[in-house]
């Protein structure tokens, strides 16, 4: 919290998140798959919504998708989350309830939910609509205490519903399948915003680094801005899957020829791999005044820039985070009118463990997504 | 040269480096100090200068700046160069002749060149102005082979005369000092374009690093565009000397409670150290959409740059290299209009040697200017 700053006033009371907790008046239970402790793996859990207060949107959650930095914050290798942790911010739904202050979404609408559920509102970043880097932090979607509703620690989208504020709360349109636009809330906006940032347009080309989440809603992004696009990739078992996903050049990054090949091509990097990897021979293939965005974050140090490959053609290395809310409603009306969504495989509850191992082992093309129909009511569970 | 693309014809012969060369018909002979081997010290030399061409300026040089990248290179610490060397590229002077061509100059200019005399005139680099970024590479004013003129190898400012195409030769305003406008041409330019490139402006806050010859300049430059400017430096003996070049604010770099208090404080940071350094303390001083541009080019590797602080206030890890000759010339127009100059000290040729030893010590406030009227006239060293 920034000195001096006034602290927003706790507009609800705190959210219990014992299963046993049974304050009917202010809250509903949903089903949920959630990590109990480092080690647990995910277990059906129970999970405390608030009943909608005067701004608040209910949602019944169709689909979730499941990002790798669920698998990361769930097992605590970034740090030692508060348990029981129930991930996911990749949510899609349909309206249930709004609170009387809302006018812009109504019972039926298909909603999604991304990486925030709140943010301070009031610092300068908040103002201009970039939410992601509020000064005070934003409100993550799981695992973070909501000030604004009792320090209560927000629970994620593996779950039958969710009840967020409605400037948070973003429309999904009608032409999106909304299983596959699911992973738009969080990949796709991720990809999105760095693109916009650098003001992508037709005829510019842009190299993406990395086939899995991100990388290939990156591809297909760009491909609908109208960029020539290029990905760099480790293994020549991928040049399929890339030029399928609308790459125009596959380059293999070991490859020092084709490297050079790429030399001085690429107007800008998507960059998504999140292990330490040598960011000099890409910035050898941008252009003057290119950009490579890293999005990933790698466990340990990324080996050392050049400067002088930066001098020489005035690049920046860059870093860019999801994407801020009227910008993540513009992505999805872009999707919308260009076609674009994820590629998706669709699992169960009883497959999320499964599913992780396999997202370790970049064994997916190119996101799962939970369909909540397949969480066990909390009543049902009950009678277990 | 990039392949596929015409190499432009030679324009005139190549002109001899032999100090016995007598075509007098096609150049003249300049009194000059320079380096014959990487350990020989500056010693006095003659160069043969092209009598002007259709398109070039003669200019009698009045003073050179001088850099340390002249250090660098008549030491062969970046390269073995072609010797005899004359180094120098801060040229200041009063122009002698002109060519037919020539429309913009006349005898009696007073003049300057920096660090490029020509590059390609036809990629898009030197179409859009950003001659210094030429694809093909610019040619440097010294120490570099001059394809329109037969591939001689380029000799600088540490002479008493230069013949310089027209297109690279700078005006010098009249309110500007002579002497003290010298470096404008290379520690000037090369901290001016990247603060234009950053478009700041009143209000802005600037961060410098290192207070050397870029360093002081980079101070006066962001206070003449209105910016409030921190000097980050390691020692606090020069504190007094920061204030005293106009900085709001100093930071002793070490003290990590100091850092801590200028966090997200800054918009751009110029960092002119040459030395390997850890950048991530200054990321931390950055406001959302900042950068830090390094100039100075460290001989190791620098210490991995945290791809977590890029992302989380979408910042920018970015290079620059002197600026185009457009830019260089409204650098000069905006340096006689707000009064900012170099702080020099001038030396004579016999105290190059030494000035060079002090460069490397650091001893300098801020920049060493050789009067060129100490060098011998090549008719007074045949006598000798």
């Amino acid at each position: 919290m920034t000195p001096g700053r006034p602290v927003p006033p706790p507009l609800a009371k705190p959210i219990s998140l014992d299963p046993d907790w049974t304050g009917v008046e202010t809250s509903t239970l949903a089903a949920a798959y959630g990590a109990t402790a480092p080690d647990s793996g995910l277990v059906p859990l129970t999970v405390a919504r608030r009943v909608p207060t005067e701004d608040d949107v209910e949602i019944a959650i169709e689909f979730c998708g499941l990002c790798h930095s669920d698998v990361h914050a769930t097992r605590g290798e970034w740090r030692v989350p508060p348990y029981p942790l129930v991930p996911g911010h990749e949510i899609v739904g349909r309206v249930t309830r709004v609170g009387t202050g809302v006018q812009e979404f109504a019972p039926g609408d298909r909603v999604g939910v991304g990486c925030m559920v709140d943010s301070c509102r009031e610092c300068d970043s908040c103002l201009d609509g970039l939410e992601q880097y509020c000064e005070r932090g934003n409100i993550g979607t799981y695992g973070a205490a909501d000030p604004r509703h009792g320090g209560a620690v927000t629970q994620g989208g593996y779950s039958t519903s969710v009840v967020v504020d409605r400037r948070f709360v973003l429309r999904i349109p009608d032409a999106l399948d909304p299983a596959a636009a699911a992973p738009l809330l969080c990949a796709g906006i991720t990809t999105y915003s760095p693109l916009r940032y650098f003001d992508v347009e037709e005829g510019d080309t842009v190299g993406v680094v990395g086939l899995g989440g991100l990388g290939h809603m990156a591809v297909k992004i760009a491909k609908a801005m109208g960029a020539e696009v290029t990905v760099f990739t480790t293994s020549e078992s991928k040049f399929d899957a890339a030029r399928e996903l609308g790459a125009d050049h596959v380059v293999l990054s070991k490859d020092s020829e084709a490297m050079e090949e790429a030399n001085r091509s690429i107007d800008v990097i998507i960059d998504t791999v999140a292990a330490p990897h040598d960011l000099n021979p890409y910035f050898r293939t941008l252009r003057l005044d290119g950009a490579l965005f890293q999005l990933g974050l790698p466990a340990d140090d990324m080996p050392p820039v050049s400067p002088a490959l930066l001098i020489r053609r005035r690049l920046a290395y860059a870093g860019s985070l999801i994407g801020g809310i009227a910008e993540t409603q513009e992505m999805l009306d872009f999707c919308a009118e260009h076609g674009v969504a994820s590629d998706i495989e669709i699992v169960g509850a009883e497959q999320l463990n499964q599913a992780y191992d396999r997202m370790v082992a970049g064994d997916v093309k190119y996101r799962f997504v939970l369909d909540t129909a397949t969480l066990q009511e909390p009543s049902e569970r009950a009678d277990a």
